[in-house]
Protein backbone atom coordinates (compact mmCIF):
# COMPACT_ATOMS: atom_id res chain seq x y z
CA UNK A 1 0.00 0.00 0.00
CA UNK A 2 2.50 2.43 -0.88
CA UNK A 3 0.40 4.15 -3.57
CA UNK A 4 -1.33 6.93 -1.70
CA UNK A 5 -1.94 9.77 -3.66
CA UNK A 6 1.87 11.88 -3.90
CA UNK A 7 -0.25 14.87 -3.94
CA UNK A 8 -1.40 14.66 -0.46
CA UNK A 9 1.56 16.47 2.09
CA UNK A 10 3.15 14.54 4.60
CA UNK A 11 4.29 14.17 8.09
CA UNK A 12 6.45 12.66 10.40
CA UNK A 13 5.96 13.01 14.40
CA UNK A 14 9.08 12.55 16.89
CA UNK A 15 8.18 11.48 20.44
CA UNK A 16 10.92 12.21 22.99
CA UNK A 17 10.72 10.52 26.07
CA UNK A 18 12.38 7.88 28.38
CA UNK A 19 9.53 7.44 30.67
CA UNK A 20 6.89 6.76 27.32
CA UNK A 21 9.32 4.12 26.19
CA UNK A 22 9.08 2.73 29.94
CA UNK A 23 5.41 2.56 29.64
CA UNK A 24 5.62 4.81 33.12
CA UNK A 25 3.55 8.02 31.03
CA UNK A 26 1.16 6.91 28.39
CA UNK A 27 1.45 8.77 25.26
CA UNK A 28 -1.60 10.89 24.42
CA UNK A 29 -0.05 12.86 21.98
CA UNK A 30 0.55 10.57 18.75
CA UNK A 31 -3.35 9.09 18.73
CA UNK A 32 -4.73 12.64 19.28
CA UNK A 33 -2.12 13.72 16.07
CA UNK A 34 -3.33 10.80 13.87
CA UNK A 35 -6.68 11.95 14.02
CA UNK A 36 -5.94 15.85 13.53
CA UNK A 37 -3.86 15.00 10.65
CA UNK A 38 -6.21 12.83 8.84
CA UNK A 39 -9.09 15.52 9.49
CA UNK A 40 -6.35 17.99 8.15
CA UNK A 41 -5.45 15.94 4.88
CA UNK A 42 -2.21 15.34 5.73
CA UNK A 43 -0.86 11.95 5.70
CA UNK A 44 0.82 10.72 8.67
CA UNK A 45 4.25 8.22 7.49
CA UNK A 46 6.24 8.29 10.25
CA UNK A 47 5.93 7.88 14.42
CA UNK A 48 9.27 7.13 16.11
CA UNK A 49 9.56 7.66 20.42
CA UNK A 50 12.64 7.59 21.02
CA UNK A 51 15.17 8.44 24.47
CA UNK A 52 16.27 12.01 25.88
CA UNK A 53 19.29 11.50 23.83
CA UNK A 54 20.67 14.79 21.97
CA UNK A 55 22.11 13.00 19.17
CA UNK A 56 19.55 10.13 18.58
CA UNK A 57 16.96 13.17 18.50
CA UNK A 58 19.21 15.06 15.97
CA UNK A 59 19.48 12.65 13.49
CA UNK A 60 15.27 11.51 13.52
CA UNK A 61 14.50 15.18 13.09
CA UNK A 62 17.62 15.79 9.95
CA UNK A 63 15.84 12.93 8.32
CA UNK A 64 12.08 13.46 9.27
CA UNK A 65 13.01 17.10 7.92
CA UNK A 66 14.15 16.18 4.68
CA UNK A 67 12.20 13.25 3.72
CA UNK A 68 8.07 15.34 5.01
CA UNK A 69 6.10 17.71 4.66
CA UNK A 70 5.68 18.76 8.35
CA UNK A 71 8.15 17.50 11.10
CA UNK A 72 6.23 17.74 14.55
CA UNK A 73 8.34 16.87 18.18
CA UNK A 74 6.74 15.93 21.25
CA UNK A 75 8.74 16.27 24.75
CA UNK A 76 11.71 17.40 26.08
CA UNK A 77 11.09 21.00 25.73
CA UNK A 78 10.86 21.70 29.88
CA UNK A 79 13.31 23.39 32.18
CA UNK A 80 15.03 20.27 33.37
CA UNK A 81 18.40 18.17 32.52
CA UNK A 82 16.50 15.94 30.04
CA UNK A 83 15.19 18.79 28.23
CA UNK A 84 17.12 18.46 24.93
CA UNK A 85 14.56 18.70 22.05
CA UNK A 86 15.51 22.83 21.33
CA UNK A 87 19.22 21.78 21.48
CA UNK A 88 18.57 18.47 19.05
CA UNK A 89 16.73 20.77 16.39
CA UNK A 90 19.70 22.55 16.50
CA UNK A 91 22.14 20.38 15.86
CA UNK A 92 19.76 18.73 13.41
CA UNK A 93 20.59 22.03 10.95
CA UNK A 94 23.83 22.54 12.41
CA UNK A 95 23.06 25.75 14.44
CA UNK A 96 23.21 27.19 17.95
CA UNK A 97 20.33 27.89 20.10
CA UNK A 98 19.42 32.13 20.30
CA UNK A 99 16.99 33.62 22.67
CA UNK A 100 13.62 34.59 21.62
CA UNK A 101 12.38 38.17 22.78
CA UNK A 102 8.94 36.55 22.61
CA UNK A 103 9.79 33.38 24.76
CA UNK A 104 11.76 35.94 27.44
CA UNK A 105 8.42 37.99 27.91
CA UNK A 106 6.01 34.94 28.14
CA UNK A 107 8.52 33.86 30.67
CA UNK A 108 8.41 36.66 33.19
CA UNK A 109 4.72 37.20 32.53
CA UNK A 110 3.81 33.63 33.68
CA UNK A 111 6.81 33.20 36.05
CA UNK A 112 8.29 36.61 37.27
CA UNK A 113 10.88 36.57 39.54
CA UNK A 114 10.89 32.67 39.69
CA UNK A 115 11.75 32.65 35.72
CA UNK A 116 15.73 32.99 36.80
CA UNK A 117 16.17 29.10 36.66
CA UNK A 118 14.18 28.72 33.53
CA UNK A 119 16.13 30.21 31.16
CA UNK A 120 16.00 27.49 28.59
CA UNK A 121 12.68 27.69 28.22
CA UNK A 122 13.64 30.98 26.05
CA UNK A 123 15.43 29.51 23.22
CA UNK A 124 15.08 28.15 19.87
CA UNK A 125 17.30 27.01 17.28
CA UNK A 126 19.56 30.17 15.46
CA UNK A 127 17.61 31.60 12.59
CA UNK A 128 14.13 30.12 13.94
CA UNK A 129 11.13 31.88 15.25
CA UNK A 130 8.25 31.68 17.38
CA UNK A 131 4.61 30.43 15.77
CA UNK A 132 1.62 32.19 17.78
CA UNK A 133 -1.01 31.00 15.79
CA UNK A 134 -3.98 33.17 14.61
CA UNK A 135 -6.64 33.40 17.35
CA UNK A 136 -4.80 35.87 19.27
CA UNK A 137 -5.57 33.24 22.43
CA UNK A 138 -2.40 31.53 22.58
CA UNK A 139 -0.51 31.51 26.03
CA UNK A 140 2.54 30.47 24.73
CA UNK A 141 3.79 30.06 21.22
CA UNK A 142 5.44 27.17 19.16
CA UNK A 143 8.71 27.33 18.51
CA UNK A 144 9.88 26.13 14.69
CA UNK A 145 12.68 26.21 12.20
CA UNK A 146 12.08 25.10 8.41
CA UNK A 147 9.03 22.82 8.66
CA UNK A 148 10.28 21.56 12.20
CA UNK A 149 7.94 22.51 15.00
CA UNK A 150 8.43 21.75 18.95
CA UNK A 151 5.82 20.62 20.70
CA UNK A 152 5.34 20.23 24.11
CA UNK A 153 4.57 16.87 26.01
CA UNK A 154 2.49 17.33 28.13
CA UNK A 155 -1.00 16.43 26.55
CA UNK A 156 -3.14 19.86 27.71
CA UNK A 157 -0.47 22.02 25.94
CA UNK A 158 -0.20 19.61 23.29
CA UNK A 159 -3.08 20.14 21.87
CA UNK A 160 -3.38 23.84 23.09
CA UNK A 161 -0.23 24.90 20.54
CA UNK A 162 -0.99 22.11 17.96
CA UNK A 163 -4.62 23.45 17.09
CA UNK A 164 -3.22 26.82 16.80
CA UNK A 165 -1.02 25.78 13.47
CA UNK A 166 -4.20 23.26 12.32
CA UNK A 167 -5.49 26.06 10.19
CA UNK A 168 -2.07 26.18 8.34
CA UNK A 169 -2.32 22.97 7.65
CA UNK A 170 -5.59 22.05 6.39
CA UNK A 171 -5.96 21.05 2.80
CA UNK A 172 -8.51 18.64 1.55
CA UNK A 173 -9.46 15.72 3.71
CA UNK A 174 -8.96 11.86 3.24
CA UNK A 175 -12.27 9.89 2.15
CA UNK A 176 -13.03 6.21 3.16
CA UNK A 177 -15.23 3.04 2.28
CA UNK A 178 -15.10 -0.07 3.83
CA UNK A 179 -16.05 -3.46 2.71
CA UNK A 180 -17.04 -6.29 5.45
CA UNK A 181 -16.57 -9.66 3.77
CA UNK A 182 -17.46 -13.20 5.46
CA UNK A 183 -14.86 -15.53 3.49
CA UNK A 184 -11.52 -15.98 4.76
CA UNK A 185 -8.93 -13.80 3.99
CA UNK A 186 -6.97 -16.23 1.85
CA UNK A 187 -10.05 -16.35 -0.92
CA UNK A 188 -10.04 -12.61 -1.19
CA UNK A 189 -5.94 -12.34 -2.01
CA UNK A 190 -6.38 -11.83 -5.32
CA UNK A 191 -9.24 -10.18 -5.74
CA UNK A 192 -7.54 -7.17 -3.54
CA UNK A 193 -4.97 -7.16 -5.28
CA UNK A 194 -6.38 -6.59 -8.63
CA UNK A 195 -8.37 -3.91 -7.25
CA UNK A 196 -5.35 -2.11 -5.77
CA UNK A 197 -3.18 -2.53 -8.90
CA UNK A 198 -6.41 -1.02 -10.76
CA UNK A 199 -6.38 2.23 -8.77
CA UNK A 200 -3.28 3.37 -7.64
CA UNK A 201 -4.07 6.39 -6.22
CA UNK A 202 -6.22 4.56 -3.53
CA UNK A 203 -4.89 3.15 -0.83
CA UNK A 204 -6.82 -0.57 -0.22
CA UNK A 205 -5.85 -2.15 3.01
CA UNK A 206 -7.14 -6.00 4.65
CA UNK A 207 -7.95 -6.23 7.89
CA UNK A 208 -8.50 -9.59 8.81
CA UNK A 209 -10.90 -10.53 12.01
CA UNK A 210 -10.21 -13.81 14.38
CA UNK A 211 -12.75 -14.79 16.52
CA UNK A 212 -15.37 -11.91 14.94
CA UNK A 213 -18.73 -13.41 14.40
CA UNK A 214 -19.70 -10.61 12.50
CA UNK A 215 -17.37 -10.86 9.58
CA UNK A 216 -13.81 -12.30 9.03
CA UNK A 217 -11.72 -9.58 6.86
CA UNK A 218 -12.88 -5.65 6.28
CA UNK A 219 -11.61 -4.35 2.85
CA UNK A 220 -10.76 -0.06 3.19
CA UNK A 221 -10.46 2.14 0.45
CA UNK A 222 -9.25 5.42 1.09
CA UNK A 223 -7.68 8.84 -1.09
CA UNK A 224 -8.00 12.23 -1.12
CA UNK A 225 -10.26 11.58 -4.45
CA UNK A 226 -13.99 10.75 -3.34
CA UNK A 227 -14.79 9.47 -7.01
CA UNK A 228 -11.30 6.75 -6.93
CA UNK A 229 -12.08 5.95 -3.99
CA UNK A 230 -15.90 5.02 -5.02
CA UNK A 231 -14.28 3.48 -8.40
CA UNK A 232 -12.20 1.18 -6.48
CA UNK A 233 -14.66 -0.33 -3.98
CA UNK A 234 -17.18 -1.04 -6.98
CA UNK A 235 -14.27 -2.59 -8.50
CA UNK A 236 -13.76 -4.77 -5.56
CA UNK A 237 -17.20 -5.81 -5.34
CA UNK A 238 -17.86 -6.66 -8.75
CA UNK A 239 -15.46 -9.80 -8.09
CA UNK A 240 -17.69 -11.00 -5.11
CA UNK A 241 -20.25 -13.11 -4.78
CA UNK A 242 -23.53 -11.18 -3.31
CA UNK A 243 -23.90 -13.54 -0.25
CA UNK A 244 -19.80 -12.55 0.88
CA UNK A 245 -20.85 -8.93 1.48
CA UNK A 246 -21.65 -8.68 5.10
CA UNK A 247 -22.04 -4.83 4.64
CA UNK A 248 -20.47 -1.94 2.94
CA UNK A 249 -19.83 1.42 4.76
CA UNK A 250 -20.07 4.01 1.71
CA UNK A 251 -17.68 7.31 1.23
CA UNK B 1 18.64 11.04 31.29
CA UNK B 2 21.08 8.86 28.50
CA UNK B 3 22.94 7.33 31.77
CA UNK B 4 21.07 4.06 32.14
CA UNK B 5 23.07 0.78 32.86
CA UNK B 6 25.23 0.02 29.82
CA UNK B 7 24.95 -3.55 31.14
CA UNK B 8 21.29 -4.06 30.42
CA UNK B 9 20.09 -5.51 27.11
CA UNK B 10 18.05 -3.37 24.55
CA UNK B 11 15.58 -3.37 21.96
CA UNK B 12 13.81 -1.62 19.19
CA UNK B 13 10.61 -2.19 17.90
CA UNK B 14 9.33 -1.60 14.32
CA UNK B 15 5.88 -1.24 13.67
CA UNK B 16 3.98 -1.79 10.14
CA UNK B 17 0.88 -0.66 8.93
CA UNK B 18 -0.44 2.24 7.04
CA UNK B 19 -3.48 1.31 8.99
CA UNK B 20 -2.22 1.94 12.41
CA UNK B 21 -0.52 5.33 11.14
CA UNK B 22 -4.45 6.87 10.10
CA UNK B 23 -5.74 5.99 13.43
CA UNK B 24 -7.76 2.86 12.04
CA UNK B 25 -6.53 0.63 14.04
CA UNK B 26 -4.98 1.22 17.85
CA UNK B 27 -1.67 -0.48 18.08
CA UNK B 28 -2.25 -2.72 21.31
CA UNK B 29 1.24 -4.49 20.55
CA UNK B 30 3.60 -1.45 21.60
CA UNK B 31 1.94 -0.76 25.37
CA UNK B 32 2.13 -4.71 25.67
CA UNK B 33 6.24 -5.11 24.86
CA UNK B 34 6.67 -2.16 26.97
CA UNK B 35 5.16 -3.36 29.73
CA UNK B 36 6.72 -7.15 29.06
CA UNK B 37 10.60 -6.01 28.66
CA UNK B 38 10.27 -3.58 31.61
CA UNK B 39 9.71 -6.77 33.20
CA UNK B 40 12.41 -8.62 31.57
CA UNK B 41 15.40 -5.99 32.10
CA UNK B 42 15.64 -5.56 28.44
CA UNK B 43 15.88 -1.37 27.63
CA UNK B 44 13.66 -0.67 25.11
CA UNK B 45 15.46 2.31 23.27
CA UNK B 46 13.46 3.00 20.06
CA UNK B 47 9.92 2.46 18.72
CA UNK B 48 8.81 3.24 15.10
CA UNK B 49 5.85 3.10 13.32
CA UNK B 50 6.28 2.73 9.57
CA UNK B 51 4.30 2.49 6.53
CA UNK B 52 3.84 -0.55 4.73
CA UNK B 53 7.28 0.45 2.24
CA UNK B 54 9.90 -2.33 1.27
CA UNK B 55 12.51 0.19 1.39
CA UNK B 56 11.41 1.81 4.49
CA UNK B 57 11.46 -1.04 6.75
CA UNK B 58 14.68 -2.50 5.37
CA UNK B 59 16.36 0.80 6.04
CA UNK B 60 14.82 0.90 9.79
CA UNK B 61 15.38 -3.00 10.25
CA UNK B 62 18.92 -2.55 9.46
CA UNK B 63 19.68 0.54 11.61
CA UNK B 64 17.98 -1.11 14.77
CA UNK B 65 19.88 -4.21 14.13
CA UNK B 66 23.43 -2.51 14.32
CA UNK B 67 22.19 -1.07 17.64
CA UNK B 68 20.20 -2.90 19.65
CA UNK B 69 20.57 -6.40 21.07
CA UNK B 70 17.09 -7.17 20.19
CA UNK B 71 14.73 -6.39 17.60
CA UNK B 72 11.10 -7.15 17.17
CA UNK B 73 8.81 -5.88 14.22
CA UNK B 74 5.07 -6.30 14.11
CA UNK B 75 2.59 -6.50 11.40
CA UNK B 76 2.76 -6.94 7.45
CA UNK B 77 2.91 -11.03 8.25
CA UNK B 78 0.04 -12.18 6.31
CA UNK B 79 -0.38 -13.40 2.80
CA UNK B 80 -1.87 -10.17 1.13
CA UNK B 81 0.00 -7.66 -1.11
CA UNK B 82 0.83 -4.98 1.76
CA UNK B 83 2.47 -8.14 3.59
CA UNK B 84 6.11 -7.01 2.90
CA UNK B 85 7.57 -7.50 6.21
CA UNK B 86 9.65 -10.81 5.55
CA UNK B 87 10.81 -9.58 2.08
CA UNK B 88 12.02 -6.43 4.04
CA UNK B 89 13.73 -7.93 6.83
CA UNK B 90 15.56 -10.03 4.27
CA UNK B 91 16.71 -6.47 2.12
CA UNK B 92 17.91 -4.83 5.56
CA UNK B 93 20.36 -8.23 5.71
CA UNK B 94 21.09 -8.46 1.42
CA UNK B 95 19.15 -11.64 1.53
CA UNK B 96 16.43 -13.09 -0.69
CA UNK B 97 13.76 -15.46 0.72
CA UNK B 98 13.28 -18.91 1.35
CA UNK B 99 10.45 -21.14 2.22
CA UNK B 100 10.96 -23.11 5.34
CA UNK B 101 9.71 -26.32 6.28
CA UNK B 102 8.30 -26.17 9.19
CA UNK B 103 6.27 -22.79 7.93
CA UNK B 104 5.07 -25.44 4.70
CA UNK B 105 4.01 -28.14 7.19
CA UNK B 106 2.19 -25.73 9.92
CA UNK B 107 0.35 -24.25 6.83
CA UNK B 108 -1.08 -27.29 5.21
CA UNK B 109 -1.80 -28.63 9.07
CA UNK B 110 -3.98 -25.54 9.35
CA UNK B 111 -5.23 -24.46 6.00
CA UNK B 112 -5.20 -27.74 3.89
CA UNK B 113 -6.10 -27.36 0.08
CA UNK B 114 -7.20 -23.16 1.45
CA UNK B 115 -2.93 -23.22 1.18
CA UNK B 116 -2.20 -22.49 -2.38
CA UNK B 117 -3.18 -19.15 -2.37
CA UNK B 118 -1.17 -18.20 0.59
CA UNK B 119 2.53 -19.33 -0.12
CA UNK B 120 3.76 -16.04 1.06
CA UNK B 121 3.44 -17.11 4.81
CA UNK B 122 5.37 -20.29 4.33
CA UNK B 123 8.76 -18.14 3.49
CA UNK B 124 11.74 -16.67 5.58
CA UNK B 125 15.04 -14.50 5.27
CA UNK B 126 17.58 -16.70 3.35
CA UNK B 127 20.11 -17.57 6.54
CA UNK B 128 17.39 -17.37 9.24
CA UNK B 129 14.92 -19.89 10.96
CA UNK B 130 12.07 -20.04 12.83
CA UNK B 131 11.75 -20.15 16.72
CA UNK B 132 8.90 -22.33 18.34
CA UNK B 133 9.73 -21.96 22.39
CA UNK B 134 10.33 -24.13 24.68
CA UNK B 135 6.67 -24.68 26.21
CA UNK B 136 5.59 -27.21 22.99
CA UNK B 137 2.44 -24.88 23.15
CA UNK B 138 3.09 -22.73 20.07
CA UNK B 139 0.66 -23.47 16.94
CA UNK B 140 3.46 -21.01 14.95
CA UNK B 141 6.34 -20.95 15.36
CA UNK B 142 8.17 -16.94 14.79
CA UNK B 143 10.83 -16.13 11.54
CA UNK B 144 14.12 -14.41 12.36
CA UNK B 145 16.85 -13.76 11.89
CA UNK B 146 20.54 -12.54 13.32
CA UNK B 147 18.42 -10.49 16.26
CA UNK B 148 15.73 -9.61 14.19
CA UNK B 149 12.38 -11.82 15.77
CA UNK B 150 9.00 -10.89 13.43
CA UNK B 151 5.77 -10.90 14.97
CA UNK B 152 2.19 -10.79 13.34
CA UNK B 153 0.23 -7.55 13.83
CA UNK B 154 -2.82 -8.98 15.33
CA UNK B 155 -2.24 -8.57 18.79
CA UNK B 156 -3.67 -12.25 20.33
CA UNK B 157 -1.25 -13.96 17.90
CA UNK B 158 1.80 -11.43 19.23
CA UNK B 159 1.22 -12.05 22.62
CA UNK B 160 1.09 -15.82 21.97
CA UNK B 161 3.83 -15.75 20.10
CA UNK B 162 6.21 -13.17 21.76
CA UNK B 163 5.60 -15.64 24.98
CA UNK B 164 7.25 -17.87 23.54
CA UNK B 165 10.48 -15.99 23.48
CA UNK B 166 9.84 -14.51 27.18
CA UNK B 167 11.95 -16.79 28.69
CA UNK B 168 14.75 -16.37 26.57
CA UNK B 169 14.85 -12.79 27.30
CA UNK B 170 14.43 -12.46 30.48
CA UNK B 171 17.28 -11.31 32.85
CA UNK B 172 16.93 -8.77 35.53
CA UNK B 173 14.15 -6.60 36.03
CA UNK B 174 14.32 -2.33 37.02
CA UNK B 175 13.69 -1.40 40.46
CA UNK B 176 12.06 2.22 40.67
CA UNK B 177 11.00 4.80 43.44
CA UNK B 178 9.28 8.22 43.40
CA UNK B 179 9.03 11.18 44.88
CA UNK B 180 5.80 13.17 45.18
CA UNK B 181 6.99 17.09 46.09
CA UNK B 182 4.74 19.78 46.22
CA UNK B 183 6.44 23.08 44.83
CA UNK B 184 6.82 23.85 41.16
CA UNK B 185 9.91 22.29 38.85
CA UNK B 186 11.27 25.56 39.01
CA UNK B 187 12.50 25.64 42.45
CA UNK B 188 13.70 22.11 42.13
CA UNK B 189 15.87 21.71 38.63
CA UNK B 190 18.96 22.12 40.08
CA UNK B 191 18.55 19.41 42.91
CA UNK B 192 17.06 16.83 40.33
CA UNK B 193 20.39 17.66 38.23
CA UNK B 194 22.30 17.41 41.06
CA UNK B 195 21.16 13.77 42.51
CA UNK B 196 21.51 12.81 38.21
CA UNK B 197 24.72 13.78 38.18
CA UNK B 198 25.88 12.15 41.73
CA UNK B 199 24.42 8.84 40.21
CA UNK B 200 25.26 8.17 36.84
CA UNK B 201 24.09 4.96 36.96
CA UNK B 202 19.96 6.00 38.26
CA UNK B 203 17.86 7.19 35.22
CA UNK B 204 16.27 9.82 36.81
CA UNK B 205 12.91 11.72 35.83
CA UNK B 206 10.87 14.48 36.66
CA UNK B 207 7.60 14.77 35.80
CA UNK B 208 5.28 17.81 36.40
CA UNK B 209 1.47 17.51 36.94
CA UNK B 210 -1.04 20.65 35.71
CA UNK B 211 -4.24 21.35 38.24
CA UNK B 212 -3.20 18.20 40.26
CA UNK B 213 -4.19 18.77 43.43
CA UNK B 214 -2.14 16.15 45.23
CA UNK B 215 1.50 17.15 44.19
CA UNK B 216 3.04 18.86 41.59
CA UNK B 217 6.38 17.11 40.69
CA UNK B 218 6.69 13.14 40.93
CA UNK B 219 11.13 12.72 40.43
CA UNK B 220 11.64 8.88 39.69
CA UNK B 221 14.88 6.79 40.01
CA UNK B 222 14.83 3.76 38.00
CA UNK B 223 18.36 1.18 37.83
CA UNK B 224 18.59 -2.43 37.74
CA UNK B 225 20.81 -1.60 40.96
CA UNK B 226 18.48 -1.77 43.52
CA UNK B 227 20.99 0.17 46.41
CA UNK B 228 21.62 2.64 43.39
CA UNK B 229 18.10 3.63 43.63
CA UNK B 230 17.53 3.72 47.40
CA UNK B 231 20.87 5.97 47.58
CA UNK B 232 20.21 8.31 44.87
CA UNK B 233 16.31 8.30 46.25
CA UNK B 234 17.80 9.55 49.89
CA UNK B 235 20.53 11.91 48.12
CA UNK B 236 17.28 13.70 46.32
CA UNK B 237 15.63 13.73 49.68
CA UNK B 238 18.13 15.11 51.55
CA UNK B 239 18.08 18.36 49.54
CA UNK B 240 14.30 19.28 50.26
CA UNK B 241 12.94 21.02 52.83
CA UNK B 242 10.61 18.08 54.76
CA UNK B 243 7.26 19.86 54.20
CA UNK B 244 7.89 19.56 50.07
CA UNK B 245 7.45 15.86 50.46
CA UNK B 246 4.28 14.59 49.54
CA UNK B 247 4.67 11.10 49.56
CA UNK B 248 7.39 8.44 48.91
CA UNK B 249 7.12 5.73 46.85
CA UNK B 250 9.74 3.33 47.78
CA UNK B 251 11.62 0.24 45.85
Amino acid sequence: MTDSPSSAPTAALVVIGNELLSGKIVDENTPYLMAQLRECGVRLCRVVTIEDDLDVIAEEVRHASEKYSWVFTSGGLGPTHDDVTVEAVGRAFGVGLVRHPDLVETLRKFKGDAAAGLDRLTWIPDGGDVFWGHNGTAHWPTPYINNVYIFPGVPKFFRARFTELRPTLMSSPFFAAAVYCSPHESELVSRISASDAAFPEVDVGSYPQFGDEDHRVRVTFDSRDRAAVEAAMAHFVAQLSAEWIVRITPV
